[in-house]
């Protein structure tokens, strides 16, 4: 049993504005509870339903959190209702601090592709786009003013845990960004589905932010100006466009191509 | 106004059944609406909302549906609110007649990369992917038993009519059609996230059928057994596998790689 204080906080952890005001965020089922165990981040409490969290997987993940110092809580099947944000949950929830990540760590680190996103709206899009740039090992995320928060709980989840690993960047002023990006000679390159460069014969050095737009209006035009080059992906056959996150992944494919 | 009776059957083609006893499926927006136009269906009816169909564009295409002799029906809001799926309607849903195909026609035509569904379930992603394969030209889909509807609504909006463009059979036994494909000299790919083959240096002719797997069950031992390859897209990063559309994306774009 918690307090219905408490309750009422860890429930607001669901809407951004209580994120944002409290710095923490929830993290929910098995494997992502997993995931953010060996990540950069920092679990506060777990909070776990005995009633839903049976199976052999579940006893050992509540047995390694508290292995590791993590204070544990038992909660019951109404109080988990609350916070979970779930049709089937799995009966695990973590509560996680968010935290601040170093430009100049990244800058200092081997040469990698960063990724930008100009006010990107939709949290299964930057999910998807997230769990492949952990993939190709990106080095970090920039998110404009006016995107979906990267903790958002579907963010989180269509990431499958991929954004735990990314140094990420939030509510940038990507012109400010893109500049001193520019100073640590990072190529800039938008996609862009009228783009003047063919993603395949694109000269990708060793430094590359990739900047993708939002899913309607694109990438804004002062970005664009401050592209070295502008990718587009062909088009052989019928559509206006790719969804973001395809063309996102289409994108870190080729720009990861020569790596092993 | 439209009759009681109407109405409910209208609405019913919400539902998979309905859809399949009718042989006939909506299609909503003014972009979609447009696409199925200039496509291989035909459309049966128009149904709109004068009040909420008030742009020029909206105007226009209705115009251009009563050029083509096509049954254009008013309706009113009430009306529309329960044959809509979408929360802000244009004001226009089209209903229109599901259609077959021939595979030998398929096979006639010069060869290009075929795309099979085993068991796909989510209809984002299968509409992703319908995108994708109308951008990158895929010569047709085959979608196995128990794999999501391929006009259901939300596959529908989310391939932003790619769909319209592709011949797709439904409900395929897929041993039997890559047994024809194998005798058609095609070559069978299966994306497998534990896969032999590195992407980057398949060996593709030109005829290809890709085959992707469900999203947690991957891809049937049976129908692994068939294949030339397993695709692999190397991982020097985080994580356990990519999201299916974002991989079908990297091994499409890839196919597609020789041509302009």
């Amino acid at each position: 049993m918690i307090s219905k204080a408490k309750l009422k906080y860890l429930s607001s952890l669901k809407q951004r504005k209580s994120r944002q005001e409290h710095n923490r965020f929830l993290v929910e089922g098995l494997r992502l509870c997993e995931e953010i165990l060996d990540s950069y981040y920092e679990i506060e409490t777990a909070l776990f339903c005995a009633a839903q969290l049976q199976s052999e997987r579940g006893q050992q993940l509540i047995e390694t959190l508290r292995q590791r110092g993590i204070p544990t809580l038992e909660i019951n099947q109404t109080e988990l209702k609350r916070i979970s944000e779930t049709v089937h949950s799995q009966g695990i929830v973590c509560v996680v601090k968010k935290r601040e990540f170093d430009l100049s760590e990244i800058l200092r680190t081997p040469p990698r592709v960063l990724l930008a996103f100009d006010e990107i709206n939709d949290p299964g899009n930057l999910g998807a786009i997230l769990r492949t740039a952990g993939w190709f090992n990106v080095g970090g995320i920039f998110l404009s003013k006016n995107s979906v928060e990267a903790v958002n709980g579907k963010v989180v989840r269509a990431s499958m845990g991929g954004l735990f690993h990314l140094p990420i960047f939030e509510n940038c002023t990507l012109e400010e960004m893109i500049a001193k990006l520019k100073n640590e000679n990072y190529a800039i390159w938008v996609a862009d589905a009228n783009g003047d460069v063919d993603y395949r014969r694109a000269n990708f050095g060793e430094k590359n932010l990739l900047v993708l737009g939002n899913e309607i209006e694109g990438v804004h035009s002062e970005i664009m100006k401050m592209a070295d080059g502008l990718l587009k992906i062909p088009n052989p056959g019928k559509g206006e466009s790719l969804n973001v996150a395809v063309a996102a992944g289409i994108l870190l494919a080729e720009m990861n191509r020569g790596n092993k």
